[in-house]
């Protein structure tokens, strides 16, 4: 790469959370860093775009970095298209987001916002990789991931991606510089959150819900990124957007639909 | 199955769409029908779920109709999780989400509400179908989709699906009853959507953005729904919930990030 690569940086947590203030100042060493990220906190935001209303998206000063910045009142993937489409001076060389307060491993993937922005740059070719650290404290110690996060990004800058090897879901454990064991390439854990719902009343007496839940680890086996983080390691796990089961396409394809629309000939329709 | 089976009914329309309506009386001759949904247009909406704030969920009366129905202030996923922890009886035997004004073939499975509320279901072992018409109309007509739902939904209930198959994203083609020429299972197509922003200014002179977008399909092979949907075919999908790009794992374990660190040793941290 001769010239200084270009670097979008974004996240779900808001353009002040702590978690991108050390991304964006660990970045700056590594390229022109380009900031374009929600206004607010958007965690839970998932995959979400803004579609029946409007955005703004404002150049601001947040700290003394060399950095540029934008904060968007749309969601993380808007942040996305709209600083590949409209902000930034070319295509960039690698997007990053995060560094997220919490984890987003396993199935917390669907969930998050940081992790959508990763997809939606990988849908666009972009090189991505999201970063999480296993601690929501919005005061958690960032200082451990620098290490980490600066490593990863340098490794995959300078290697150019294999066709398919695009974004990167990696969490980091909430564990001293120290006792961190080193990073793992991982596949997603089968895990789920076990989900009640707290029902409370409101002044005028009407029922509301706050969700409430309990993450719950199925995948008792060693090639997880659970297995990875509970065992001291950084995970590393590569991601994809093809939804499509492969491995049961042949079984509906053998269900043969119109035989059984043949024998349905009487029915309601 | 003994019993009366159970059938979830949510979308992202919200719950008075034309879409939802058309499916909720066609599951009514084939179970026990519960409706939670939106209570407003939940578009673009992805796999959100509500986190920061609370969700009220009503039981409310839109129609005639023998159903149970509750309209919901969240998400599509929180509508899912309300249903299945809070509100009915019994896990429900399946989920159908729809059926949604638009489509939702290939990379719309990512941003749309509909299909996260059927991912959501899977993740729970409940099989769950999205269905969508390609018209984004509010006034569709939804009549030559109703043969389809009804067997496919007919045909899941049952047949007890075996582990993995749980979820199948269908779109239906704007055709007449007589023009659509039959059931396809396929693969998710690689396409994307090419955007641009409308950049506006508000009466107080602040720029704002619309997001405007053309769907681009760059997958040609004859596979795909994208395929399915063009030559007249209604397109099942067999879809799931684990992100990892088996494919790349190798490779990236192959990088030797350890060797690596001990390269940069005198780097940076």
């Amino acid at each position: 790469m001769k010239n200084k690569p270009i670097i979008l940086v974004t996240n779900d947590d808001g353009i002040i959370a702590p978690g991108i203030r050390t991304l964006v100042h660990t970045m700056n060493s590594l390229g022109d860093v380009y900031v374009v990220a929600p206004n607010k906190p958007k965690s839970g935001i998932g995959h979400a775009i803004t579609m029946d209303t409007v955005v703004y998206c404002d150049s601001v000063k947040i700290d003394n970095g060399i950095q540029k910045e934008w904060e968007c009142s749309g969601t993380p993937v808007d942040c996305v298209k709209l600083a590949i489409n409209h902000i930034l001076p070319r295509k960039p060389d690698i997007c990053v987001s995060g560094i997220n307060h919490g984890s987003n491993s396993s199935i917390n993937i669907l969930y998050s916002g940081t992790i959508s922005a990763v997809i939606e740059a990988g849908i666009e070719g972009i090189p991505s990789i999201g970063f999480s650290l296993l601690d929501f404290d919005w005061n958690a110690d960032f200082e451990p991931s620098k290490k980490y996060v600066w490593k990863i990004v340098k490794k995959i800058l300078h290697n150019p991606m294999e066709k398919g090897i695009l974004s990167l879901n990696v969490n980091i454990p909430k564990l001293r510089k120290e006792e961190i064991r080193g990073i793992k390439i991982c596949r997603q854990a089968e895990a789920k959150w076990k989900e009640s719902f707290d029902q409370r009343y409101n002044p005028k007496g009407r029922a509301y819900y706050w969700l409430v839940g309990d993450f719950v680890n199925f995948d008792k086996e060693s090639d997880t990124d659970e297995w990875a983080l509970k065992n001291g390691y950084v995970s590393v796990v590569p991601i994809k957007f093809d939804f499509t089961d492969y491995s049961t396409l042949n079984i509906l394809k053998s269900w043969n639909f119109i035989l059984f629309i043949f024998f349905l000939k009487s029915s309601l329709f």
